[in-house]
């Protein structure tokens, strides 16, 4: 049987309540690869700027999957276009497009052999309980699922629902980030996106009168992005946790008996692809464990760095036209540059116009014609001509000021 | 120098921010004891009721910290009554009040040698970094904060401003896990609490006025133990925990090699009281890698609770007097009673009228006269009178079923 | 038609949305009777001491529909119990049951002739726009509308909802008067009671395990009462209203001449019961807009009473053992104690057990029985036993003190 | 005296509490001119879309004098800047900004003889019971008052404070506009804004750290402007209103005789500038009141067009390509144009760099520079460079389509 006898919830700040009515659903989130992302948090390195922002992978997914879930329900077009078992797996790839998410974000796939994105399809197409469960409901359900993940299922609308760019997961982690964090800079209308929501020549699209709440999601987006998740502390400990990695690997190149003392690492530090096993097994305990480890071992560069991740102990920053000067400090107080010195670029175009039919945001005008966002918003068109939203920095220990 | 140049803040959703101007209070926030209680949960199984639950004791102590500066910066009779140093007392024994916590919340402790209030004494008395800055202020500082949090102090309402029936520690709990939880059950009216506080008779009161919004929190209080805290599912988990660190703990008695396999909890199993440098290592990660080394140590038993507790396969509960049948059950499907079946008794008084003058809510009369609180609330006097705010239950695997 | 071809939605801070999907309930809203609500506060009085409480009976009405409309959405009990001709007429009633309400809530039915009820009931069952509408969807539907508001219609679960100890209405005010206020007491948690709902024995229940939601939303009307509707200010406001009010009565006995410079209470200063037209014409408006002229009249108690209304220069109070003192200080200033003093007692019982059938809460226990609240209560039977929920005061013009 | 011996607090969901410390701002609070607020709504023609935006000038008066007061209170450079009666000027010039404000918004003084502020002034320096509070404080107060709310001003940072494009009064009215409306586009950081603020080379200015957080109200008030202010239905009852003024002032051309039947409007009608007196009758009532007596008068398109204000039976609107169409349609069916049809042209630019020193928003760089916001914000200067924020529309009633 396909429907529980009685809807489950999670209470959810969010969205008030995650409403499960599908066995399939409720039983991949019992599976031990979903409540592994209870052990994963959503901002690794945030939560230095915002210290409150202590939120999971576990939370999000199901709010990923809530959104979905709701655009599926109410949004008629979707409700009406979509088969049953579409919209299955469109729920299932919300629920679990970060199921194979390691710890630290974005951060640590730097250090990994290769992105959460083939991880989460490993976990859904090979053996696992989550692979499992689908297969159970039915046979192709682990292709679908993870087709719509990586972008290459047939009905592109599933794919706008899930990864676009006004999509579940980020209309999810903007609302979800600004709660946690206490902002208020990723707030925006999702109940006015949900009702302007129209299916129409096979995309998703948004009714004309909806521009101004989709400029407001364009903004919100823009905001996080600089005042959150490229916030220079943030990216200071990022710096932090890639130096501490990147000491490990090149110890580990000169002798791999450190491999023992960090058992956590010795897949990553061998290079190998972990298997579903050995990914289930890396969480953040796993690394912050591992931190206390390092933070005792004989390698002094090393146990330095790790002990700065635990007690934010973090690199200050300045602008790059110091390089010179910092470099040569660091120098003199004796810091090897390949560790204690980082120079660091973000940007971001908060909304791309050319990025392809199911990634871009469509406008449904009254007339019918369906337009790509940027043609109709003269505010959203002039923040993706411009290229300099962009910053860069250099990181290094606050002792040699 | 004491006061910090500028005023330095955090972000809170909670309190807006959490503001420090003085020195000594920022370099307790650096130390490496305080930096490690973003690694320890403020609700350790409360997390399996409501997921979003996921916040720090970190977080909690910089509240509990705000809530006392709003304190004697707004309630002019405790702006007035105290000293400059008590006023530093009292801010650094809220934010300090909880630095020796284990992981777990309160569940910890039973299989602990002694309580986390023993160790919040220890750092700040012994040998820490807290210590140190601390000493540096002044060399009586250590001591004098102890005194505040072990209630010893000779100024009762410092004693009353953290820890008593009304204290910023509660007041900081209720409204931040109602928050991140995602209730609205500990919500009450703090801003009118701030205004109504007068200091009488030694004593921290409320004024007459104000009873409704202590009715208010008092009822917040009840709502939060039962929906949130005592909830049958948090319980179930705490009970795994303890089976858990049972079996461990047997295990040891017939086998001292378990603990190499297991060195977070070498000194536990030994009995031993934690050192400092001990307890700092002993955070939520390295309790959550144990049970995934735990999954797959070699004695069935162990690893099967390990498993149950990394993948929230909880135990099922019922009323207690399903008690012989569920123990038949349990016995004939092979399970050990001692590790798969327990018996749980939680009770609470929301208000506890006889608790002595620093722990008690003290009512400003306008006439000057001072009562306790349930003596001029029929609401209070109630809740208190009565003591069937309890609730007994039995829990189980749910394979006996 | 029955049914609207796209949902029309009122944005509402309470509930997001009220959704309109049935043509006669979008018809009502658009009469003259409804749309005259716009004009008639919610809080008459409130507003004296929480100044933000501007909210009118318009948008509560809407609030009360749409609390009816998702519990025969979402509960399914109700969805699958009720006619779709039920269903229309409790959404109807829910919408409808303030229509005939006078300004400044219910202080104002003292001096007229009749109470809001009799007026709601004339304006549904005799010659309006809403009476029209109504006849239009169903010859039957005025009579069976008017029926629920009045608690007479045979199916009791209508009754219920519209009008109980926990219905639509009181949920919606609770919410609703807590935000506009910018208080918190009146908060509760709406979302799980409407999770918890079922119908048994043909009676809305409550399922056991939301039994503690309950109490929390007996307590949060129990706060709204003392804190809000029943604060000294504002029940000093009334005082005024009232007198005000006498004292245009008794210069009407003397000379009916008065009645022509305030053309909007001639019917009222007549004692006649005001036709629909007459009440359409009564709203805050003609309130206020008769003070400023009131406060013009060569009437000298008339005059200042009106200009204390306008200007909120309001009566003092005091405790009523201080009567003799303050009458006698009263006289001595010349103030006529019929309209410069006042003796009121309110008192208020949360919850009232023996209440009838269509009134109590029902708690539906796990085995099927069904039982009143305070039975399976400890805090609400401690409540409705006692009968110390009052206060008297006395009310006079601060110039005497 | 000039300090309060305990400070008053009025509640509000924007600031908390706002707090009252000022003997002259308590007393200004409670003159008459002041109270009349409560009978005046911010946002007239707003609660035509946004039901529940029924907040009065009174509190949004009460919200701009709290920013003002924080101001002050809480950013050093303003604390230490300013003298003592600067700080008193700059507080009451923030609450009386409004008080000589009209029914419904800005859309009366188009039929008025002059707009808001010139009442304000008025009722500021002529007699008033306002005017007696201020001078009773200092002969010189309602001078500085009234130059601070004109810009005339000599410290420029009191003209800013109040009335420049980032102001206490446009701060109060984005948070409050959203809160009361539901809708969350009017959101912005002030606290963050609040501690960014410094004054530097006479001007008011802001950290650069705080580009980001200004670019978000900047966001907040364009997107407010076209979802709120500027929605077209909130733009029909606007024109409706002035319709049925321009009836009004029509028939009075013709027969004196009409302002006997609506004294409300007696000086209006004989082009009268106001005079205080006149000016504390004209609230929200007097008007309301008015539209039910034009209902009921004998002029045909009078009474159709206040029977429309009051019932919202409001125009339909379309785009202004189909004005020859529309207008012949109107025709046709007998409806005089002058009364029954209108163009409506909006534009709005967020932000305007060349404003004057008054007037811009200028950031303080770390080198002690100040710039204008447009010349570090791309996204400001993109915003500001383009004029095509605009929209027109045509009005006319729904009967004739």
């Amino acid at each position: 049987m396909s429907t529980l006898s009685e809807e489950k919830v999670f209470r959810d700040p969010i969205h008030g309540y995650v409403r499960v009515q599908d066995k399939v659903v409720w039983d991949c989130i019992q599976t031990r690869e979903f409540q592994r992302l209870r052990r994963v948090k959503q901002l690794g390195s945030t939560s230095m700027v915002y210290h409150t922002s202590e939120h999971t992978r576990f939370a999000h997914s199901l709010g990923v999957y809530e959104i979905a879930r709701r655009m599926i329900n109410e949004v008629e077009d979707i409700s009406r276009t979509l088969t049953e078992y579409e919209k299955i797996t469109v729920k299932l790839a919300a629920l679990l497009h970060d199921v194979g998410h390691a710890p630290f974000s974005h951060s640590f796939e730097a250090i990994m052999n290769s992105d959460h994105e083939l991880y989460t399809i490993q976990i859904i197409k090979e053996e696992s309980e989550v692979n499992k469960v689908l297969k159970e409901y039915k046979d192709t359900l682990p292709t679908d699922v993870a087709s719509v993940i990586n972008g290459t299922h047939p009905n592109k609308i599933l794919c706008q629902m899930v990864s676009s760019q006004l999509d579940a997961d980020r209309m999810d982690y903007l609302l979800r980030d600004s709660y946690f964090s206490g902002t208020k800079y990723g707030e925006f209308d999702l109940e006015r996106i949900l009702r302007t929501m129209r299916v129409a020549d096979d995309k998703l699209t948004i009714k004309a009168s909806g521009t101004h709440t989709i400029e407001d999601y364009i903004m919100a987006r823009y905001h996080m992005y600089w005042q959150v998740y490229y916030h220079p502390v943030s990216r200071s400990y990022d710096t932090l946790l890639q130096k501490v990695f990147k000491r490990l690997f090149d110890l580990y190149k000169q002798d791999k008996g450190i491999a023992l003392k960090l058992p956590m690492f010795k897949q990553l530090l061998e290079k190998k692809q972990l298997s579903n096993e050995e990914m289930y097994l890396l969480d953040d305990s796993a690394c912050f464990y591992s931190f206390n480890l390092m933070s005792q071992i004989d390698d002094q560069i090393l146990a330095d760095l790790a002990k700065r991740v635990l007690n934010r102990n973090l690199f200050k920053y300045t602008s790059v036209d110091k390089k010179e000067e910092i470099e040569q400090r660091c120098l003199e107080k004796g810091y090897d540059l390949r560790y204690y010195f980082h120079q660091d670029y973000q940007s971001q175009n908060p909304y791309k116009p050319y990025s392809g039919k199911s990634q871009c945001i469509w406008v449904l005008e009254e007339d019918g014609s369906i337009k790509e966002l940027s043609t109709v918003s003269t505010i959203v068109s002039s923040l993706s001509q411009n290229d300099s939203y962009e910053d860069e920095k250099i990181f290094f220990p606050k002792e040699v000021l």
